[in-house]
Order: C-alpha cells, then sequence, then structure tokens
C-alpha cells in the first residue's frame, strides 16, 4: 500500500484533507459540502458517541429526540438567535415533486408550504417550544435532556470534518428553576467535555470563557474547551451556554415556584459535534498517518501472521489466535489479518496510516522462539517480545501510549503558549511560532474586532484558572487586569 | 395520578394516541406530521437499537453515515424507485434567509439551489452513487454497511411512530458479487429481524415474501415480517429487499471479477424504524397502560418506599437500596422512586402506565416481616416475597413474564389466523374476527387490486413455510397453489 501522504512540514492543510481520505475516515459526497463517514471513521466516532453518552448519563442527563424541521416563525422570537443562525441555512420550501409535460421531474409548484421549514442548525427554538408544554411546576426541574443529531449549516467552504454543511453531534438543553443551577450545568458540562476531551481524546484543553463577540447566539456566557493543533491553530473543541431566560422569555416558558409565583425558566445549552474527530487527527496523527489514543482505536491491536506456505500459515494462524482470545477476554480490540490477497507488508503500511495502536508480527520463527514482534505506532519502534508474556505488554503498552500521546500534547500547548507585551511582539509570534498567545486586551469588542481585522487572530477564551494581573492591552494601552488567550483558529 | 385512558374495547385508535402520549412515549410537535420522542420512549428505542446493532456487527455489518440531502437527478435514475419514493417528499429550494424591507424573515430568492436537493426518504441513490467509488475489484466485495439515520416521507395522515413525516430507522445496504450471495443476505437480515422481534420485542411475526405490488421501489424481491396487533390489524414491522443489479446499473457500480471480467453488483437494503415502538405498544399493552417485555424495558424494577414519617422513610430507604443494589448486582435495571412530591399510590398508576414490568413496595410492616409485596405488571397480580429471596425472585419472574407475553401473542395470533374458501366467507371473517386470513389466490396483481379496492385488505405476505396445496382462488376462482395472507394493515 502505497501512501503518498503530503508531509506536514510541506502543507499541513493539504496533509490533513489526504490523511482523512486515505486512512479511510471520511470523503466528501455528491452533495456540495456533505460528508460521508466511511465505516472506519464512524467507529472512532461510535466510540467517542458511547464514552460521551455514558458521562451525559452519569451525570443525570435522558436521551430524546426532536423534529428535524423547525417552522421559520420559531427562529423570529429570539432576536440574537436569529441573526447568528436562520440566515445560513437550508430552507424546505415544497413537499412534493412531480413529471412535467416531458416526463422530468420538477418541482410541484401546487405543493408549496405555507411557512417554510428550516432545516435544523440547532434545536434551542423547536425544543423550548416543546418545553413549554412540559414544565408547569417546579416539580418538573431541572429537564436534563440530550440528543444526538444531525444539524445543517450552509457553510461556503467546506472541510472534512471540520467546516461540513451536514455533521453530527449531541446537543444537550436544559431547564432549571434558578440561575445558580443553570450556570453550574453549564460549568459541568464544559467539564465533561475537558474530561472527554483529555481522557479518551488524549488532547489536552484550555477552559475557559467567551468574550461577548465570540458568544453562541442567545447565550449570556459561552464556556468553551479550546484545543491547540500541530500547525500552531486552534481549535474550539466544545461549547456549554448558559442561556439565562432568553428562550423561556421568547416561548413563554414559566413555572410555579415552591412560593407559588410564577417565574420564568433558565436554561443552558451545550454541544460537541463530529469536528472532534478533526481535532483528533490533528493532535497527534504523523506523517506516515493516524495515530489514535488506545482509548478510541476501534482496532488496538492487529495481528499479521508471516508466512511462505499453507503449513507455515497453519501453525502461526492458530498461535494468532490463541493470542486473540486472550488480549479479547482482557477487553482489548484485536484485528487478526489472514487475508492472504495483500502482504505483509502491505499490512503494516495500511495499520499504520489508519493508527493502530500496536501491531503484532509473527512468523514461523517466532513460533521456535516463542516470541512475537510488537510494533509501537506512536513511536515507530518494534521490540522482540515473549508470547507468555504478551497480554500483560499489550495491556501495560495501551495505558503508556494513552498518556504518552497526552503528555506529548501537552508538552506542545507549553512550547507554544506565549506570553506577549506588545502588538508588535503579538504579531511576530502569530508569524513565526503561532499557537496561543497570552496578552492583556482591554476588554472591549471594537479593540478584538481590528486585531481580528489586521491579523487574522481572535480571542479563543478568558481562561478560567488565570490570575488577575495589572497591565496594559497591547493594542490600545489601555489598562487591564487579565491575559486572554488569542490565536488564529480553525 | 389519573390515567383516564380510553378502553381498547371502546376505541382501540383512541386508546393507542392518548397512551402513546400518557405514558411519555411521543407527542406531536408543532411541526406538522413530526413527533418529538419523549425521554421514556427514547430510552426503549436507545434498548431496541442497542440489541439490533450488536445483532447487525456479529453478522459482519459496520455503520457509517450517507448525507442527508440527494440531488434530485439521483431519484431518477432507477425508474421504479423514483415512483415510489421522490414524489412525496420534503425538498429544500434555498440556502438563505433575509430580513425583508419591513424586518420579516422571508427566503432570499438570490439563494436559489441549481438543483432541488431531497430530504432523504430512503438512500439507495445516494449510497449507491458513493458505493462507485468504493467497489473495483472482487477483493472489494461483499460491502457490508448499515446507518442509523432520521428519513423523511411526506405522509398525509400522521399517527406518532405508525406513520410520522419524519422517523428514525436504521437502513442496511449490501453489495455483493453475487445473485445468491445478495439473496443470502437478504434473508438473513430477515432472519434477524425476526429473531429480533420474537425475542426482544415478545411479538411473534410471520417471515414471507411481498407480491410483486407490495415490493419496495426497485426490489426484485421483498421480505418482510408480519405481526399482528391486538385489533386484528397486520403491521408490516421490516423488510428486507433483494435488489438485484438494478441500483448497480442506475449508477454504474461495477466490479473485476475474479476471472478479470467487469460485472455489476447485486444489492439488498433492509430496514426497521420507529414503527417498531407502535408494535411494541400494540401487542402487549392494555386498559392500564404500557406492557413492556422486560428485556425492552427502561426500569424493569421500581421500588415504592411506604411511610408516614422521617423515621420510617430511614428504615425503608435503607432497605430498599440495599435490594437495589443487590438486583443492580445482577445486571437488573432498577428505579428507587423515594420523591416526596407524590404519595403512593400516585406512583403504583404510574409505573402501570408505563409498562414497568416489576413492582416492590415496601413499608414499616414490611420490614419487621422481613417480606415485600412483589406486584406484576403483566398480569396485574400481587404476592409478598421474603427480602431474602427477592434477587431469584426477580430473575425468574422477569424471564418468565417475557415468556408469557410472548406466549400471549403467540396464542392470540394462532386464534386470529383463518382459512377461508369462499371470497363470501373472506369478507364476513374480516368484518367479524378480522386478524390473518389464509386464502388462495391467483397470483395476479389485478385480482390483488380488486379486494384491496373491495374490502381495504392486502396480501400481507405469501408465507415462507407455507405449503403447496392446490386449491381455487376466492375471488376468480382460477386455479392457485399456496395460500396466501390477507389482512387490513397499519
Amino acid at each position: 500500500m502505497s501512501k503518498n501522504l503530503t508531509k506536514r512540514s510541506e502543507d499541513y492543510s493539504k496533509w490533513y484533507n489526504e490523511l482523512v481520505v486515505k486512512a479511510d475516515l471520511a470523503e466528501n459526497s455528491g452533495v456540495r459540502g456533505c460528508m460521508v463517514i466511511k465505516p472506519y471513521g464512524f467507529a472512532i466516532w461510535e466510540k467517542m458517541q458511547a464514552e460521551l453518552d455514558r458521562m451525559f448519563k452519569e451525570t443525570g442527563h435522558e436521551n430524546a429526540y426532536f423534529p428535524l424541521f423547525i417552522p421559520k416563525s420559531y427562529f423570529s422570537k429570539e432576536a440574537s438567535h436569529v441573526d447568528g443562525f436562520a440566515k445560513e441555512c437550508a430552507v424546505v420550501t415544497h413537499y412534493r415533486l412531480k413529471n412535467d409535460a416531458d416526463g422530468k421531474i420538477v418541482v410541484d409548484e401546487d405543493a408549496k408550504l405555507e411557512e417554510e421549514l428550516i432545516v435544523r442548525p440547532t434545536s434551542e427554538t423547536i425544543i423550548w417550544d416543546t418545553y413549554r408544554k412540559w414544565v408547569q411546576s417546579y416539580r418538573d426541574l431541572p429537564l436534563l435532556i440530550n440528543q444526538w443529531a444531525n444539524v445543517v449549516r450552509w457553510e461556503m467552504r467546506t472541510r472534512l470534518f471540520l467546516r461540513t454543511a451536514e455533521f453530527l453531534w449531541q446537543e444537550g438543553h436544559t431547564a432549571h428553576a434558578t440561575k445558580q443551577e443553570a450556570v453550574a450545568e453549564a460549568e459541568q458540562m464544559q467539564g465533561v467535555y475537558a474530561n472527554f476531551a483529555e481522557n479518551f481524546m488524549a488532547m489536552p484543553v484550555i477552559k475557559g470563557t467567551k468574550t461577548e463577540s465570540e458568544r453562541f447566539a442567545g447565550a449570556l456566557e459561552t464556556y468553551t474547551i479550546e484545543a491547540l493543533m500541530q500547525d500552531g491553530k486552534a481549535l474550539q473543541a466544545g461549547t456549554s451556554h448558559f442561556l439565562g431566560q432568553n428562550f423561556a422569555k421568547a416561548f413563554d416558558v414559566k413555572f410555579t415556584s415552591k412560593e407559588g409565583k410564577q417565574e420564568y425558566v433558565w436554561a443552558t445549552s451545550w454541544g460537541v459535534s463530529t469536528r472532534l474527530m478533526g481535532a483528533l487527527v490533528m493532535t497527534h496523527s504523523d506523517d506516515n498517518g493516524l495515530v489514535l489514543p488506545p482509548k478510541l482505536a476501534p482496532i488496538q491491536v492487529v495481528i499479521v501472521p508471516i508466512y511462505r506456505n499453507d503449513e507455515q500459515f497453519q501453525v502461526v494462524s492458530e498461535k494468532a489466535k490463541q493470542i486473540m482470545t486472550d488480549l479479547r477476554s482482557k477487553g482489548v480490540s484485536v484485528k487478526f489479518d489472514d487475508r492472504d490477497t495483500h502482504k505483509p507488508g502491505w499490512k503494516f503500511a495500511e495499520y499504520e496510516l489508519k493508527g493502530v495502536p500496536l501491531r503484532i508480527a509473527m512468523g514461523p520463527r517466532d513460533i521456535e522462539n516463542g516470541t512475537v514482534e510488537l510494533a509501537r505506532r506512536d513511536t515507530l519502534t518494534k521490540e522482540i517480545v515473549k508470547q507468555d508474556t504478551i497480554v500483560d505488554v499489550v495491556e501495560k503498552l495501551l495505558i503508556e501510549i494513552q498518556e504518552s500521546l497526552f503528555q506529548k500534547a501537552i508538552d506542545f500547548r507549553k512550547e507554544h503558549i506565549t506570553e506577549v507585551n506588545s502588538f508588535d511582539e503579538f504579531k511576530e509570534v502569530l508569524e513565526t511560532k503561532s499557537g496561543f498567545i497570552s496578552a492583556h486586551w482591554d476588554g472591549t469588542t471594537e479593540t478584538e474586532d481590528k486585531i481580528k481585522e489586521l491579523t487574522k487572530a481572535t480571542i479563543r477564551c478568558i481562561p478560567i484558572d488565570t490570575q488577575e494581573e495589572e497591565g496594559v492591552c497591547i493594542f490600545t494601552g489601555k489598562p487591564s487586569i487579565k491575559r486572554v488567550l488569542f490565536a488564529k483558529a480553525y
């Protein structure tokens, strides 16, 4: 298998686009901006879904399902929301096709909808229209609901996983009796996302809040987790929003409090999407292909038999299957690739491309010696391991690889957070080293916009753990008490 | 909790509609024909999904994801398919909204799509357009792929779960090198569906093939599983289609065979949907509410504490939690409902309505006696059980209830399959007893259509296990060698 993968140092963007296709994660479809997620890519997404779903349920959430379509009028009810979302979206206007006089299939103009339907870009409006019926009393609160769904945002420039017209995601929508509870929920879900990113994706993230101009349309506060890709660009990996009473007021969702008063409900929403697949690829992978953290790898260990004839194949297969059984009994996912249509060298390259964390190769000499050859994807190192210790070695290595990938990403990020104290320094770091830039900012949208216009860098977040510190805005020289993180971003 | 559920004997249809809403399974949304699946209903669907997904994977299938939108022209490529599907569907014509002169939100006529997009009613066309790129050689076959997705069919008369404009389903789409393999796959998946229906839903089904006029649009053979509801109407619960080379030819999907020849690929597709939720409700439930088979019940056992004061509550709670822990350790899903906002009687009625298979009630006297009261939802019987045997008793009862529900449904169906030998008899059975009617038919679409026109009964299937038998068509008197099953159907 020839990889012909562009090197990251040559063209990072091209490397990414090629890798996603060649590693069988996804490809463009015949529909503008919509991707096909291929089985191998989808298997990784399923692993992500399973862990996230478990975490949501452990924090008391239930899944439900709301309609794909949203009546146009619903969007108008929350003013800032419509500006943020309803503009670039897929609009359903008709409900029937027909054959025209020439037998061609055309839209039936007699089947025009009275009110256009929007394919959901996010579901706040349809969900809050439903919550009005579900909430009467404080006893009905909190509502802690999540939905796994597809959404559509009509993006002009699309890239597989990172920005597609249709994407898959989960969206949590919760309703609470008090502001305090809603804020706590939004913060909790930011924590769940950070936990998932760091402990499963092995991707370190910075927790922070968004500035006003980067907030979700309709939110009072947006909590974000921000990751750093290998090319020094940031990626917003998940957001959680405190929505105040905006949607409750727009959709008239009130409850009777314990004290018998009618009050508006407090809301949150939070989501992560198939964008995380792009983040996973760009955090760990190398010029040989994907590198997957063991916890999210659909295949954790592949066994490739080496043989010259049927007899050797039989002997090697028998031992390989035994090792496979032993590993599986420990919960390790193993594939034994006994296809005779491809040579071992081809298989080695294929599993390297697909990021399988560990590869076991076994030939007749290994059988004689009671050994196997064990290759590690992340370091590309090989070692000879005794067959009778292989299960222990594999189990330990899978943990070690998971930790090592995380540590490597942490080290990379550490090297790529730079404190600057002048706008010249800011621009220089952005051009040369890139990464996160920690700088003082005067707190105004005006300054933020100007910096963005001049440098394409945006404020990724106001980090949660930032210490207050006297300083002056790098752009205006006005006083500032906190550094924020700037970066160019995906 | 007042149920106020219409009795089945009074109005079965009304009973169903009320039950689905009152048991918190689903409700109509503000969008015509689209439902909201509520958390309790969705939890049942998730259990169905998990079992089906496991079965698909065990038979070698992988999941993937294909676009929601299908370009209009794709439908035209397979002639019978477009007639069956492309007519009643949601059509996306624009990709932007804007504010008009009055500030109202309107469709932006400048953002009209060059080619309209259809919201998928089923995905054969977009998937076979993709498979063309994936299949070159016999080595690439078979392709065994499934997708969990939402689909839209613009139905004029909708009913929750049974017929909705948007519904959730899975659709398998496989590609094979030979006709024989494709037929075997279609038959295998019919078997998987039958296994799921009978062993998890406790719903007996008849396996058969569809007549030409009832076949899937584009199929050469449609394999179906047909269930019988309590009102004597049949429900098509799942279908698996042998598609021949129709889609391969329409989308030019060829492969190089082992012998080096270019050949068209053979196809199947198969699906079940949230319609199964309706089937589940109508197979087992009664005038008191839902009855759920234990294997699909989100809550298998609910524990309700009985107490008059805090002290009693503490004592009862402690024991209840211990029982909950013991049951959970055996994999039983248990809820301890310790809410002080509702009385025990209200809770009893609620869990009856929601079909929880077993209810444990415990009060101070039970603590003294070392007993609990155990109530069974399907039979509405109660017994006193020693606390130290409760885990065993519950485990056995859950198995017994699952089997008993299935047996009851089998018995009901047996009573409702009637052999008839004349059209008068046919009409009489249809009017009085309903159910499946086993009758000779001359094999023509013409006769089938006329019978449908006169009686609303359709041929549900040609059962697989039917013996050949000389006879005459009940309608035309022409010779027939096989009985087929007629019924009125959902």
